[in-house]
């Protein structure tokens, strides 16, 4: 039996899909869709060395459920664009499996469809489809607005220099394993509070830039100089709230257990922070 | 700036992007959405060598758009995850997207989001949002169904084979250029007719195969022994129905200039008919 086929049945074994078998899918209608699309591969975003299969298929459905969680989206099905090793074997494909399984019974998720090839290196091509009733979109920052971040920041780059000094990164290592758990109802919840927000994924003075060329203001951060800054794959939210909702977004956050640091604010001007490129790190 | 960038700037000076900057898009609301995802990758659809930048950007959409077609559906939207060859110029990104502004101003298909990283092959991921009222499924194949499909076959194989043995294929072959553009309606219009059908991608005996093992029935042919038949990448449609519906099909198939060879008809039992795995050849 080919590879593609040996896959298929062991994703279909793992009881995360709906509607496979056919060129296309319908689905059963849900409200509000939203659509987003990310790639997890081989000498980009991971190498083989540093990660167990498990990992790999997890992280990739995590980076992008975490673009779903800032867009306070819920993400409901998954196309899997799956470009698989020629030498993998059936339980290396079974550990694969289990990572996509793990983080799609987390999140509720089907795979409801996709495209399967034997190719030289792994790669995840992923869409997500998603539900959100009011989508927490990039381009609507206001003047005045603070800008505040969740978690801790910096952990993903300590593990990637321990990784690229040739030491090791315990499993629970947010590199390996975004923790997006409490963060996705806590999106939901603040939602009103917020005039916009994205994840952390190239780094907080990356995503500044990003947001300040998008809405032509400038996020002035109170301490821009912080190693933590330049850490990519974060997956903790960048969110920009006018000042009057800070009290209720602090409430919230306790609530819900979630750690808020306030770290500057949105004036005139453009953002020039020297970013690194995150992911030109792992290659 | 970095190649992503560049993409992203030439994609939308090309006009067939929509909603782009952010991590997911909200779309303009549509009837009965159908999704799918296909992969077009350097070294396992195509060599570098054998086709243009422009070539591949069309085709890569267009195997797609095979698929709504196919299933009855009219193609909207499309989200594109690309890896880029880090050796590309400004120029050959150009090309490539010249490719894929072709195939979606001929379609009327928006861009609208996706992911870019660069690799170090040419690899395109596809997912394609459509609309079909009444999907044409493969699993709705019947007893007595008559077998009967589109087009000629035999010239996708015989282009690769040229290509194989040092020679050179007209840009025009299908090979490279899959003609879909009166498949479309015909296929909208004839949907009352049909039972179940897909699209010619593995070569017509891996299509019965195919059909055969989801429906549990027999695609029993009246001449099998057709190198045609093994043809790949055809993107001509295999199409199932009942006996009583074939006047009326030729009918609408003369007033759409489209050609149709009644191939044989579905009986009690399995088809086994040996198939070559087409997308290995291209390797």
């Amino acid at each position: 039996m080919d590879l593609e086929r040996i896959f298929l049945q062991i994703l279909e074994q793992s009881g995360i899909t709906f509607g496979l078998g056919d060129d296309g899918v319908v689905l059963p209608c849900f409200k509000n869709p939203i659509y987003m699309l990310d790639l997890f591969t081989e000498g980009v975003h991971f190498k083989r060395e540093w990660f167990t299969l498990e990992q790999i298929g997890y992280k990739a459905l995590a980076v992008n459920i975490s673009d779903a969680i800032a867009l306070c989206a819920v993400p409901k099905y998954a196309l899997l664009g799956l470009q698989l090793p020629e030498n993998f074997s059936p339980l290396e494909i079974k550990e694969l499996v289990l990572g996509l399984q793990k983080a799609c019974q987390e999140f509720k998720i089907q795979i409801v469809g996709g495209d399967t090839i034997v190719s030289k290196s792994l790669s995840l091509a992923i869409t997500l489809l998603a539900s959100s009733a009011k989508p927490l979109l990039r381009q609507k920052m206001r003047l005045g607005d603070l800008l505040v971040h969740t978690g801790r920041l910096g952990e993903s780059d300590k593990a990637l220099q321990t990784l690229l000094r040739g030491g090791r990164v315990a499993g629970h290592s947010k590199f390996y394993k975004p923790v997006l758990k409490n963060l996705a109802p806590f999106m939901q919840t603040i939602r009103p509070l917020l005039h916009a927000g994205l994840d952390i994924s190239d780094g907080l003075l990356a995503e500044c830039n990003r947001l300040s060329q998008l809405n032509q203001l400038h996020c002035k951060l109170i301490n821009p100089h912080q190693r933590a800054f330049l850490s990519g794959e974060e997956y903790e939210m960048l969110l920009c709230l006018p000042a009057r909702n800070k009290h209720a977004l602090i409430q919230r956050a306790k609530k819900h257990r979630i750690k808020l640091s306030f770290i500057g604010r949105v004036i005139r001007g453009k953002s020039h922070y020297k970013a690194k490129i995150w992911h030109k790190a792992t290659k």
